[in-house]
């Protein structure tokens, strides 16, 4: 009998959860396809379900639905953690109310498009009062939630990209990094000097065939098109649905370079989503873990895979071939030397794998002061600027260029930024198990064999869902801890051989 | 107080019409550019939302705040029919149950799918028993309709198209085209035979050129892109949501005739969904009229706009830019004959203006007796073939261009066929009509001016939303009642003229 109230909990949420795809789409659909004045619309129906899918969680059949679960003894382990992570989500719900959403989701949407004007004129000064407007009101939120999850006010924004990170675990890797990284970055820096010498290729590629290479390689890697699609964005992301995965990027005629790193990174979240296990759809247990590991097989993909000399020695007969071209510039080598060129710079996204993290610690240094009130945001710029100065030895020009460049605080998002460079530290800990344990990898990947690595990452990490969180997870993969001595060894084969 | 009942009724309405936006949007995206094999994710979420609409209409707040509103005094005639359009709403959810609904749905969708097989083979046998199911549970959800509504079971479904539509207004208007039609194609055929040359185009014309083109007329015509978007899918169709009109088409490179009429006639709906009144979004009385209006808005831009002589004269330099086309075949009078050539012909969707109401009324016959219980599933092809020889003197050779060339009964619509004839017809006395108040619009339609022609369908149709019925709304606005004498002279003029 109280077996059915585990079943009708688990088809409670899946209306819940079909509303999250749905959201997926809507998403999907407004940075891609949507006409531009239909937004006012599209608004409204984000926020309607936004609002229904909050009020469907803090239901008391749920509540009553977990409460008689807990009393099952029966329960699989995917079933008790199932119930566990619903649990979690209907306190949060429950605790937060619906006028706080309703005024955060207003002040986050009328700070970004604030943003966009802001930075287009390079005018920190008239953000600052939006910005104070979204953090009072998310620290109004984390307050809330921090009693839920005893844990600081920042911890609980982390919170919502992954389940019980702390600033705490972030700091002491962070530290490490803040350790090794600028004098590693000199010895690149010096290394590349003497040894790297680059045909930089200059040659405008029509948008057609740099979208023709990308959809070859995505399929080679294992995509099923079938289940995604390829579009065209703003920002690239990878969104839509379960088994409906959709990446997007951006062209540059001038530069195919990295719009091709970008889809090959966005595959790696797809490929993630796409391998999650079927068997647990529709329920947190069976959904992605937080961003640290999205993060980590995106990278995964980009980093670790794609700008390899063995995937880029597969892939350049591909370039050649679409894009119609010959001449040293288009050989393995050179184009391993581009992809692997470290040149510090201003914007995070156009970052190179070494300095990225710097990037990120600065964005987490002062995204938590401000949420803790350790500093104000009128005093963003001068921080930045100094951190700049400290860590990659070059000041920012304007603030276009500094504090103003990424959207995510004027979204209303914090917390997210140090999933990145955790994730980056998984991927290299993830890469150094396989390589043990699929020897020939390397020639596979110079052969376009992607088979066996598809199928060990599904089976080790995708298929997993959300049975552990992510440091058990590492744990379980690869024998330790998150041991950011991998990322360290990666690093120097890579920039210093 | 009271008032706030009425106002709280407007809200909760507006979060369940939100939900059939957000449908519009993700059937719109299944037929264009949903990967294929995501179909089953998507199924999973249009019966979540379709089931939280149907869950959210019956609810007793809803019908705590409809008895309420109704001792209001103060209300305004859009305020009065909008609560009377959302009480047949919650009366008619309340009369069905969820498990009917899911097994109507399952029905037929199993039907349809077979039903793409059984018509690929020229096998009706095959169908038999999934639609005998579909006609069973159609039958089961109209009899419990008929008796809230007070009708006969086919009335029940028509109800679903069309707001208070019986098969005796039906039946009325029908026979006199029985009476009519058949002699009158006869003359015409007579008339073409002598008076009507033709410069076949045989052209294949690329389908990023048709595409242009369709995009310019639309434009041309008054379509705002910032509203809405043009399309491929499989079958045609305009939907979307509101301020969010996409309208689709299909393209064959060896006729683009008819795919830019197809362009044309989404035109006419889209235009109809963009114009409704924006004060009563997301309400009932704001919503269009049922499909009668609707076909008689895209009918009226098809048939008795872009068809006519002055459409072609202004269309017809476009089509020779566009297509880098001359000669005498794309002049308007060569261009005119070939759009008003009448031929009977087997299929519904490729018929011209004349047989077209003939095709119509023989799946009318078929529906009605199927669901009233006269005929059987297995008599169809019979009867079928006997009525199109009756009536257009042809015999289909198979099913395949006979009685399963369309989806509608297959997908589980019933009640649907007659609207487009109906359409037709109010489209004929709209047009004549507007000629006597815009008596300058054919030198206007011949030199591309729009303008005026619109914003009369939008002040007298658009943007009425729901207010009256369809058969008020033609007497407010023409003066008169559905009057099918206006067809008649219209084919009469056009056709043997």
């Amino acid at each position: 009998m109280k077996r059915e109230f585990y079943k009708d909990l688990e088809n409670k949420y899946k209306e819940v959860s079909l509303l999250y795809e749905i959201m997926g789409i809507l998403h999907w659909d407004r940075s891609t396809v949507m006409p531009e004045s239909s937004v006012v619309g599209r608004t409204d129906q984000l926020t309607n379900l936004y609002v229904l899918s909050h009020k469907m969680l803090k239901d008391k059949k749920i509540y009553n639905c977990i409460k008689q679960s807990e009393k099952i003894k029966k329960l699989n382990i995917w079933e008790k953690k199932n119930l566990k992570l619903i649990k979690k989500e209907f306190i949060i719900n429950n605790s937060l109310d619906k006028k706080l959403l309703e005024k955060i989701s207003l002040a986050t949407s009328k700070c970004e498009m604030q943003w966009r004007i802001s930075k287009e004129n390079n005018d920190f000064k008239s953000i600052i009062p939006y910005l104070e407007e979204v953090i009072k009101l998310r620290k109004i939120e984390a307050k809330i939630k921090s009693k839920v999850l005893k844990c600081s006010l920042y911890d609980a924004l982390l919170n919502d990209h992954e389940d019980g990170l702390s600033s705490k675990k972030i700091d002491k890797i962070f530290d490490q990094l803040i350790l090794f990284l600028p004098k590693f970055l000199e010895e690149v820096l010096d290394f590349q000097k003497k040894n790297k010498k680059i045909i930089p290729i200059k040659d405008k590629i029509e948008i057609q065939k740099q979208e023709k290479l990308g959809r070859l390689l995505m399929q080679k890697i294992g995509f099923d098109f079938s289940y995604g699609r390829l579009d065209v964005s703003m920002h690239p992301f990878c969104g839509g649905a379960y088994k409906d995965s959709r990446i997007t990027t951006r062209y540059n005629e001038k530069n195919f370079i990295e719009s091709l790193m970008g889809v090959l990174h966005e595959t790696g979240h797809a490929l993630y989503n796409l391998g999650l296990p079927e068997k647990w759809k529709y329920q947190p247990v069976g959904d992605a873990l937080g961003t640290v590991v999205h993060e980590s097989q995106s990278l995964f993909m980009e980093m670790q895979i794609c700008r390899s000399f063995e995937f880029l020695k597969f892939a350049s007969p591909f370039m050649r071939k679409v894009f119609n071209k010959k001449g040293k510039q288009w050989e393995a080598n050179n184009l391993y030397n581009i992809y692997t060129l470290v040149k510090p710079s201003f914007i995070r996204v156009d970052a190179d794998e070494v300095t990225y993290p710097l990037h990120v610690i600065i964005r987490y240094k002062i995204e938590k002061d401000l949420i803790e009130g350790n500093i104000k945001v009128k005093e963003i710029p001068n921080v930045w600027n100094m951190y700049m100065n400290d860590f990659l030895n070059i000041k920012p020009k304007n603030n276009k260029e500094g504090c103003l460049q990424d959207i995510h605080w004027f979204d209303g998002t914090f917390g997210y930024f140090p999933t990145y460079t955790l994730g980056a530290i998984y991927a290299s800990q993830l890469f150094s198990k396989i390589k043990k344990e699929l020897p020939n990898l390397n020639i596979q990947i110079a052969n376009g064999k992607f088979n066996h690595l598809i199928n060990w990452l599904r089976s080790n990490v995708h298929s997993k869902g959300s049975l552990s969180n992510s440091e058990d997870l590492v744990k379980k993969v690869t024998g330790e801890e998150l041991n950011i001595e991998y990322f360290k060894k990666h690093l120097i084969n890579r920039y210093l051989n």
